[in-house]
């Protein structure tokens, strides 16, 4: 079995509440190290067995076409991870 | 400035109903290379200089306490990476 690790991050311009409200929260933890916090998607996809170049190119178009909204999100990576 | 990445991931033995509504999906666009899909959630922190251990120390510790539930969820990795 393979596994490919597809990343998505909301692009830079857009707002992410979720972040903001996470950045909010982490002081009542005691945590003050960060500047900012964002939010995004990681999937993992499995193949039956090692990963192919046609496994990878499946991801990439499943990662613009279907698990990230071009418009707002940029797929950061997708690349074949170690079992 | 520094940026450090957190991945958390559904527990394997917990059912993960987007996954499979995504896995289901992928048909439409001509993709079944894939036998399983798991759907997380991936968090880039910024710190104001390079990361630091305590930085470092400070984003497990948010990634237990606040970014996932240890119930349902794994942290799969924290790691300081390049801009």
């Amino acid at each position: 079995m393979g596994r490919i690790v597809v990343d998505i991050m909301p692009k830079p311009e857009i707002l992410d509440p979720q972040g903001k409200a996470i950045l909010g929260a982490l002081p009542r933890i005691g945590i003050d190290s960060f500047t900012s916090v964002r939010q995004g998607k990681r999937f993992e996809l499995a193949t039956e067995g090692e990963v192919t170049q046609k496994d990878l190119d499946a991801a990439k178009e499943a990662a613009t076409e279907l698990l990230s909204n071009p418009i707002i999100e940029n797929v950061v990576r997708v690349e074949a991870v170690e079992e």
